[in-house]
């Protein structure tokens, strides 16, 4: 097998440069704890969130070598839907195991996470580097438009439906599927405009490239298929020991869906975000964190309630808790006020870190009853 | 009488050349059909429909011609002021009728179809033909900083009052005077802002100039009284059809006065702003569609308000179903969110239509006892 | 004693040259009125509003003093923490006297007004002199970004919490808190933003510049303290008399705390405002406005949660009346919304105001049972 070293060499390479993908090493840890113990729900918890961070990594990294080597079309299309995979798996773990209070927190949360979290803390480390930076508004404008479409859609039959009778259910789940269509068809329009018909405004979103070496295209096939089958595995771990480890831990259930979960799932985007601003490219973190949130909002959501159809107990609607539509909207607000205009310092990172933590706060403290 | 075919020719040349007016053809036909026929209310319906459409083609074309003749600053006035004379004629015919509720949904209804569906279709007919069109964004402020006005004047009343007793009912009927006034002066200041003070910044939003050889004033001011007074006796044909036709259709009542009665109301304005925006005239389009929004918000409905205490069973107030207020508002800082550029591309289109389409979907499903 | 006239020289001269001042006459008669005739709620609620007109205009005036002798970076800081010191004052006078729905109203009424009211009057008066006029938006967008934060902080607890049993009650009470420190952390991370590290982006916004000779810094330090405690003791006589007079004048308690105490506290800010913008100088008049809003929402509100441990009868909340957010929520957005471009002209101060006159109007007609 001569190949074979060829092969594996890149990834090799990765896992030996890449200190986060040496938690890899939890990942056997995992199973055999889960066989062993699998009443002892906070160890689990802790060691499926030390496997699931470097299978997001590596995720990130195959579908990034992917996308690099189908060109310019397909690459942003395979990125656009493949880039939140992890929290795809995850929450479709949720969605089989019929949690949908946690399916439905972990999309909120991780849209919030994206839009404040992840754009506030590379707003604020770009910026106590560079003392003003720039980026392109116009891919930021359509990625905070496409979300704020998004939060109308979650909003509107919150609004106009107060009873909550059985006619209002069968309402909702109706309205719910006739919604998940529209976004997605939103968000396949979004993709066309650019990706093809106006790309030229789009330039500075480049998230694919990373300055490495990029992998063999069957390397990196290999690796998204095999790895999306560990991160389904470890997710199962994680889901049925989440709650109880929360509680444990005095979390309440919506901290750990909005803040938690969100956290774990996002963080090897988190990486490549924060380098960029520290970079002074800033355009890819815009684009991470905005693009992750509208992409969550517009295309996994969606298609969470359109497979709940097909592998849930149960088909799951797209009416959010009231608070988690507020936070939504606050964020899309807010990403919208902050990057009007195309320009950020170190204090832009912080308001949006600040409302972030109003959020987090605000859940921690939250009586577990009311979720 | 050798002065008739001189005075006559261009209403007669304008009914030849505008396939739209054909459909005058059901003007006795509606007024047959509902003596013979009183209780056919889904012919009735359908019957009124297709006549009120030319009726309004009629009532655009005619205020416009005298805006024409009477020059810049007293033209823009009657624009501004008789725009919308078929919405009004139908909702003083409901006013009459005591059907409040349609009035309110009507009312609402057509803010939201102006401002997302208008201006919607334009951005997108207008970005097929053309890669990127802009427009005056001053105008584009105005109006829908008029129109959060008007939405705040909706949302306020609501939000701070909770019970629903006998004194919150007087405190709502009072309060309703007083907005209704307050929002008439607004629009007449806004009027004195953009037709004479500061003109200069609004030279792009001219409606009047449609290219076509413009009417003599006695035909254009006989054809507004006598449109008028038609449009009047079909749309109480139609106020009376519509909520019975609607069962039958299968739409809610909500549904019906949110989306047919403003498309039906507006179909006029509809052609000149999807014919501006092919012509690449863009100015024209934006200029209808939150003009008339803007329009209908703080002068058709406070106007109604006021009539009310003359001509309705009951005072009518601004107190608008929740659902509505929530509507309104989104359709407001959506517009604010899309036109804060000033330019535009056919995806900016697709935006403002799916959040119509989101209205649209919801209010379609929604069970028919909540409205 | 030579030093005397040498000191007092500036104070009386201010006081003979400032017809504002010339009501600092009704100070003793507050208190012969409130010693002889503390049951005449009416006549001391007159006398004591008329009395802290000028004590608020003095004590403006000696922060600014103090400020300007300090340099530029502690002076900001003066201005940023003491500007806003007559509401502190009343607001504390209120606490002490348990009466939190007065220093709730006052607070929000207090951002409401600067933003709307002293904005939108500022903009009127600039703009009937002067046709375009222009304004630093940098500053402009920083305060309204930190009144949105203060929105968020005030909104998600009550978004969030539905039930009002004990255990939200505790929840309330500790989220209070931690939200108070975390305004105040980000309204220092402001200062430290404006007034150090990107000073050059907030140039224009030059409070302390009045044209006159300044005070020594000893008569400016004895005035601030002498007056603040006459402040202080004059809001008590208002606090006490405000809720029974109010019943007189036919006025809610909603209308009074926020309308009435907010404009009697801004009395001062106001007369600087008004004369910047007629000289052009509207940067003054923004800073002034949306920097007294932040500082209330950020500064004051979340100090008087803390001190109402230390001097309270009972720990303050954070926790608004949802009116209450959703006006200053609007205020917010509509300050986002007229700032946004740098530019003012007078139609621009008549849409702020008709937004204050919309909520002035609802809270005098509201039924004083709801508030």
């Amino acid at each position: 097998m001569p190949l074979r070293p060829y092969r594996m060499n890149p990834l090799l390479k990765e896992i030996r440069h890449n200190p986060v993908l040496w938690l890899l090493a939890f990942l056997p840890v995992v199973f055999v704890a889960a066989t062993l113990k699998p009443e002892a729900h906070t160890l689990l918890f802790v060691l499926s969130v030390l496997a699931i961070v470097p299978l997001a990594a590596l995720l990130s990294h195959a579908t990034e070598a992917v996308a690099a080597k189908t060109g310019d079309t397909v690459g942003g299309l395979l990125n656009a839907t493949l880039g939140n995979l992890t929290e795809l798996v995850i929450a479709l773990t949720a969605l089989r195991a019929g949690q949908y209070m946690l399916v439905k927190a972990s999309v909120a949360g991780a849209i919030v996470t994206n839009t404040l979290f992840l754009l506030g803390a590379s707003f604020l480390l770009g910026g106590l580097r560079h003392h003003v930076q720039e980026y392109n508004r116009v891919n930021a404008r359509l990625q905070t438009s496409l979300l704020f479409l998004a939060t109308v859609a979650m909003l509107v039959p919150s609004a106009v439906s107060e009873a909550d009778s059985m006619a209002m259910s069968a309402f909702t789940q109706k309205l719910s599927v006739g919604l998940s269509v529209l976004l997605i068809a939103a968000y396949g329009l979004g993709l066309v405009f650019s990706l093809k018909t106006h790309r030229e405004f789009f330039g500075g979103a480049d998230r694919s490239e990373t300055g490495e070496t990029p992998w063999p295209l069957g390397l990196a096939l290999a690796t998204l298929a095999g790895v999306t089958v560990l991160v389904a595995l470890v997710s199962e771990v994680f889901v049925e020991s989440v709650q109880q480890a929360a509680a444990t831990f005095g979390m309440t259930p919506a901290f750990v869906g909005f803040i938690v979960v969100a956290l774990v799932g996002g963080a090897a985007e988190m990486a490549s975000a924060f380098s960029g601003a520290r970079k002074n490219r800033l355009d890819l973190s815009v684009g991470i964190a905005l693009g992750s949130a509208s992409q969550i909002a517009l295309f996994v959501a969606p298609l969470l309630v359109l497979l709940s159809y097909v592998i849930g107990p149960a088909p799951m609607n797209l009416q959010f808790w009231p608070g988690a539509v507020v936070m939504v909207l606050i964020s899309a607000m807010t990403a919208f006020l902050v990057t009007s205009s195309g320009r950020s310092a170190w204090f832009v990172g912080v308001l949006l870190l600040m409302v972030y933590l109003i959020f987090a706060m605000t859940l921690y403290l939250l009586p577990p009853r009311i979720q």
